[in-house]
């Protein structure tokens, strides 16, 4: 069964790109949303536009300037040691972006308000748990029912990847038909290094992102061979 | 009994005036910050930062340029009518902004993370109540939860002006000892008319937000007198 519209948060990493595959398969209409709030590595919202072009779904890339005012994270501040401590939040990673995911999803949802669209489809997931509190349960039910207050909306968030481990990531992007466009076209890699494919796609294969990725993509060949 | 830090969200109009008077008196150290979302009219951030500057307090201008891209409110997009009904949502004013509030509080909620400030004073209200939902007390609740839950923090949002009518702001702003300022500094009117300074502030005498100042203004002085 069909279900009407979605409004797919899309960075053009791994996990959004599987979303978008699963909810391509689920909805009606689907449309992508991609945020360029001057993180350091350009080629990721390249790699989302690519993306949705293949899939055919529309892309609307949309700039948030916020951040940067704010630099407060080391995704944005390129004198920053990406694998540190947070300089404000010592238990937090040197990556976290405070209040990121409120904003993204925050203007998501203004979006789909505009656009007359139903869910939202994230790829926010705590079981990969690299310690970012905004990408948890109790975080996006608490937001889901603060937007749909403020506005007078009933716009849903729906995250699939939530309990996936990033192997049960690549075996839903199989289950899906979208495994070849994750290996080929995603971008992960913290240092946005795209100069030599891996079996598990592109990456400097050393950052934590790039370990996760290389990790998982292991886990699933060793679950899927027995 | 003075509290620590407070950072009121301060857009120079009368109700955001009054609560920077009213965190003056109750915090060891107050800061202001006012969002540059390119409304039509220019004048509310010059008076903002004009009365930060008389009252002594810092004052950051943050651009958010979120919904001049969304552009679906008659107070960004300069060819709507500010009176009429919103263009995708019949059962809400023109000037409504999508997701405003979520997107300003979640914003000073950030900031509130990197300055170290302990709470966030907003001028919300909802008795003079004009048709906007994310003026009420649920949705505010709702959002301090989930960007607590979604940064580790614990910071608090005041309102001390939710139950308040106009009339009784000008009361309370009395009692704070900055009605001068209000009335002569703050800017309210939706046409951003500044030619002639009325006995309730300067403005076009015509707008809704400048009806509802006037009446305030004149119960006050009833209410005031007997």
């Amino acid at each position: 069964m069909k279900h009407k519209s979605a409004l797919v948060v899309f960075s053009g990493g791994q996990d959004s790109t599987t979303c978008l595959g699963w909810a391509k398969n689920r909805y009606d209409h689907v449309e992508t949303i991609t945020f360029d709030y001057h993180q350091k590595h350009a080629i990721e919202i390249q790699q989302a536009q690519e993306i949705a072009n293949i899939l055919n779904v529309p892309n609307y890339v949309l700039e948030i300037n916020i951040f940067a005012q704010l630099d407060d994270s080391a995704l944005i501040d390129a004198s920053q040691d990406i694998n540190a401590r947070h300089k404000n939040r010592p238990n937090l990673p040197a990556s976290f972006v405070p209040n990121r995911n409120a904003i993204f999803f925050t203007t998501a949802h203004a979006y789909a308000q505009k656009m007359g669209l139903d869910h939202i489809i994230t790829g926010i997931n705590q079981t990969d748990y690299s310690g970012y509190p905004d990408c948890r349960i109790p975080f996006i039910e608490s937001l889901e029912k603060a937007l749909n207050l403020g506005s007078e909306s009933d716009i849903k968030f729906l995250y699939p990847l939530i309990h996936l481990t990033k192997a049960e990531t690549f075996k839903m992007a199989q289950k899906e038909g979208i495994l070849d466009t994750v290996i080929k076209e995603t971008h992960t890699c913290y240092n946005g290094d795209r100069s030599k494919l891996h079996d598990w796609g592109y990456g400097c294969d050393a950052c934590p992102a790039c370990e996760l990725r290389k990790k998982g993509w292991k886990e699933y060949l060793e679950n899927d061979i027995k």
